[in-house]
C-alpha cells in the first residue's frame, strides 16, 4: 500500500522522459539550416525578452498557488509540497500534450512560449486542487493531474484552434474550467459528514499571513499571466495595463463589500463557502468559477460596446464582477 | 457607523473610474497617426524593457511595505491588508493627479513610466503609514491616501518641474516627505497615554521573520526603485550599480553599529523609537526621515567634490549615514 | 570582548571602500573615447537585458539561502540576519578579488556580469554556512567569508582560465567547493558532544513553512543562476530549458524516493544527516556535495555520448542523481 505512491511517481517520471526523448526537440535543432536561422535569431531575442514574464508566472504557480492554500492550519506544509509535486509533473505532461496537439505530427520544439503554456496548463490543476485540498491523497492527485491536463489541452485546442475563440486572459479555458473540474471532483469525493465543515477547516493567525504571501504574489504578477503569450507590442502592453487597473479597482471594491457583508464591519479576506451540497475547501467557485464566467461576459460586453478605452471597461467590469461575486456569495452563505 | 468605510471606499472607486474615463488614454491612441507611430515603436520596446523593473518596484510596494509592518504581533494581518488597500487606491489616484499635472491640459497617456510613478506616489503614503500603524482606522487611511498623494504630486511637480531640482533617488520627495508627513499625522493623533509605548507594540519571533520577508524584498529591489525612471543607458546602469554597493556597505555598518549600541552585544534589527512627544510606531524617522535628509546632503557633497567615482562616494555616504543615524538614534533613545 | 565584532566589521567595511577607491571603475569611464563608445552601447543594452536574471540570482542569495536555513527553530532569525551580513560583505570582497584576478593589472570595470559573479562567489560561503549554522559566531563568519571567497576566486580562476575547464552550471567550483569547504570547517569546529545531535537542531511547523519560502525561490530561479553568464542566444536559452526540465524531473523523483525511504510512507522534505564524525547542520553534503560531484560526472557522460538532446540527458541525469543521493544518503543514515 505504501509503495503505491512512489511506484506511480517513478513510473510517471520515466514515462515523461521517454515521451520527451520521442517527441521533443530544442527550438534550435537545424533540419533545414538556412531557413531556420532566420526564425532562430528572432525567437532567441524573444526568449530573453519574455523570460522575466515567464518567471513571474512561475512564481505565481509555485509561491502563489503554493502559499495561497496554507491558510488551513493542518494542511499548510502538505499543500505547499503537493502543489510543488503536481506542478512539476504537470509542467512536463502539459509540454508533451499541448505540443503534440499543436505541432501536427512534427517534433515539438521547446521555446519560452511552450514553457509559459506548460505553466498555464498546470494552473488549471492547481485551481481544482483548491476544491479538494485535504480530501485527496498524493496518489489521487497524480491521477487527477494526468487526466485534467489532457482534458484541458483538448478543450483549449478546441476553443482556440477549432472554434477560433479569443480568450487571451483565459477566463474560460483556465479559470472557469479549473474551478468546475475541481468542484466536480469534490462532488464525487463528497461525504455527507462534511456538510457542516471539517474541524481541520480552520485557519490561524500565522497561517493567514502565509496565505497572504501566496495571494500577493498571485495578485502582483497577474498582468504577466494575462500578457505573457499576447501578441508583442501594442496588444501585450494593453493586456498589462488593463489587468493592472482591473486588479487595483477590484481590491478597493472587494474591501468595501467584505466589510459590508461581515457582521462586525471588520475587514476580512472574503472567502464565502458555498453550500451547494459540494464541499469546496478553498472557495474556488467564488475565486475562479464566477469571476471566470463574469470575465467572459464582460469581454463580450466590452466588444459589443466597441470600447475604445477598454481599461475603463475593465475597471467597471471588475467592479461589477466584485459586486456580483459578493452578492451571489453572500446570498448563498446567508441561507 | 459601520457603513462609513464601505460607502467611502465605493464612492472613491466610482470617482476613480469616472476620472479615468474623463482623463486617461492608452499610450497608443492615434491622434496624429504618422507622427505618433515613431514614438510608439520606441515606447513599446521600452514597455517590456522596463516592465521587470516595474514589477520589482511593485513587489516592494505590496510585499516589501506589506510585510515590513508585520512585526507588530497584533497588527500583522491588518497591516498587510490595509497596505494593499492604500496602495490599490493610491495607484489610481496617483496616476490621475500626476498625469493631470504633467500632461498640461492634454489627455493622460498611460505607459510603463506612469505605472512606475504611480507606485512611487503610493510609497509616500506607505512610509507615512509606518508612523500611524495601529492608531488609525481604515476610513482615516483612505482620507490620508487621497490628501497625501495630492500634496506629494504637487510637491514633486514643484521640485522637479519648477525648481528643476534633480532628485532621482527621491530621497527628498518620497522618503523625507513621507516620513515627516506621517510623523505630523502621528503628532495630531498622539495621545499622552501612548507616551510609554503601547502593550500591542511588541513583536514575536515569527512576526519578526515575516517582517524580514518585507525587509529583504525592499532591500533587494532598491536598485530597481532608484533606476526605473532614470535616463536609459549610462545613467540608469550607474543608478543600479551605485544603489547596489551603497546597500551592501550599509548592511555591514548597520550590523556593526547595532551590535555596538545594543547592551548585550547581540545582533538586532535596529529600531530606535524616537521620544520627541510623537509616537512613531515603525520608527520612520530613523528609517526614512534621517537617511532622506542625509542622502540629500550626501548628494550635495558628492556633486561639490566633483566625484568622478560616485560609487565610492555613495559607499562612504552610506557609512556616514549609518553612523549618523545610529548616533542620533542612540542619543535620542538614551534620554 | 563585545567590541570584537563591531570593530572587525567596521575595519573590513573601510578596507572595502579603500579597495574600491583604488581598483574599481565604472564600465563607462572613457580612457579612449571613440573606441569605448562602441563597446558601451552594446554593453549597456546587455545591462538591462541581464538585469532581470541578476535580480533572480539576488533573490536566491538573500531570500533563498536566507530562509532555507530558518527550519532550525532557534536559529531562524539569526540565520536570515547572518546570511544578509555574509552576503553583503562577500559581494564587495568577491567583486574586488575576482576583478583583480581577471583584469590583469588594469582597473576593474563594474558591469552586470561582475555583479552576477559577485553573487556567485557569495553563494559558496552561504552553502558552507549551512554546515556550520548554530556553531559559529558572527565574527568567525566574517573571517570565513574573507578566506573562503579568496580561495574560491583563486580556484575558479585556476579551473576556468588556466585549465580551461567548462563548468557553466558551476557544479564543481560553487556547489562541491562550497559544500566540502563548509564540511571541513564543521570538522574543525566539531565537538564530540554533538555526536547525537543538538537539542536546538529541531524544526517546528512554522519554521518549516518559512524554509519552504527559501527552498521555492532557490528552486524557481535556478534556471537564471545557470544561464546568467552563459553566452547570449542559443547557449543561454539551452541552459534555461535544461535546468528547468531537470528541476521538475528532480521534484517528482525526490518525492517518490522520500516517500519510499520514510518509515511511515509520508511525504517529507528529504534531509539525511550524515554521520561521518562531522556534524552537518543543514545536510550540505547531500544537498550540494553529492549532486555537485554527480552533476560533474553526468556532464562528462553527456559529452561522451555526444548527446544531441541534452535536455533528456539532463532529466535522466537528474533521475540518477536523485536515486544516487537517496540511496547513498539512506545507507549512511541507516547505519
Amino acid at each position: 500500500m505504501r509503495l503505491k505512491f512512489p511506484l506511480m511517481a517513478i513510473v510517471l517520471e520515466i514515462a515523461m522522459i521517454v515521451l520527451f526523448a520521442l517527441f521533443v526537440e530544442y527550438e534550435m535543432d537545424q533540419t533545414t539550416p538556412q531557413q531556420v536561422n532566420i526564425t532562430t535569431s528572432t525567437d532567441m531575442g524573444k526568449f530573453l525578452e519574455l523570460y522575466p514574464l515567464f518567471q513571474d508566472v512561475h512564481v505565481m504557480i509555485f509561491v502563489g498557488f503554493g502559499f495561497l492554500m496554507t491558510f488551513l492550519k493542518k494542511y499548510g506544509f502538505s499543500s505547499v509540497g503537493i502543489n510543488l509535486l503536481i506542478a512539476a509533473l504537470g509542467l512536463q505532461w502539459g509540454t508533451v500534450v499541448q505540443g503534440i496537439l499543436h505541432s501536427q505530427g512534427q517534433k515539438i520544439t521547446i521555446g519560452i512560449k511552450n514553457m509559459i503554456n506548460a505553466d498555464f496548463s498546470t494552473a488549471t490543476v492547481l485551481i481544482s486542487f483548491g476544491a479538494v485540498l485535504g480530501k485527496t491523497s498524493p496518489t489521487q492527485m497524480l491521477i487527477m493531474t494526468i487526466i485534467e491536463i489532457a482534458v484541458f489541452a483538448g478543450n483549449e485546442y478546441l476553443v482556440g484552434e477549432i472554434f477560433k475563440a479569443s480568450d487571451i486572459g483565459a477566463s474560460m479555458t483556465i479559470h472557469a474550467f479549473g474551478a468546475y473540474f475541481g468542484l466536480a471532483v469534490a462532488g464525487i469525493l463528497y461525504r455527507s459528514a462534511l456538510r457542516r465543515g471539517h474541524k481541520n477547516e480552520e485557519s490561524t493567525y500565522y497561517s493567514d499571513l502565509f496565505a497572504m504571501i501566496g495571494t500577493l504574489f498571485l495578485w502582483m504578477f497577474w498582468p504577466s499571466f494575462n500578457s505573457a503569450i499576447a501578441e508583442p507590442g501594442d496588444k501585450q502592453s494593453r493586456a498589462i495595463v488593463n489587468t493592472y487597473f482591473s486588479l487595483v479597482a477590484c481590491v478597493v471594491t472587494a474591501f468595501a463589500f467584505s466589510s459590508l457583508v461581515e457582521r462586525r464591519g471588520k475587514l476580512n479576506m472574503p472567502l464565502f463557502t458555498t453550500k451547494l451540497g459540494i464541499h469546496d475547501t478553498c472557495g474556488v467557485h467564488n475565486l475562479h468559477g464566477l469571476p471566470g464566467v463574469v470575465g467572459g461576459l464582460a469581454g463580450i460586453a466590452a466588444v459589443a460596446l466597441g470600447a475604445s478605452n477598454t481599461s475603463v471597461a475593465m475597471q467597471a467590469a471588475a467592479l461589477c464582477s466584485s459586486i456580483g461575486t459578493a452578492v451571489v456569495g453572500g446570498l448563498i452563505t446567508g441561507t
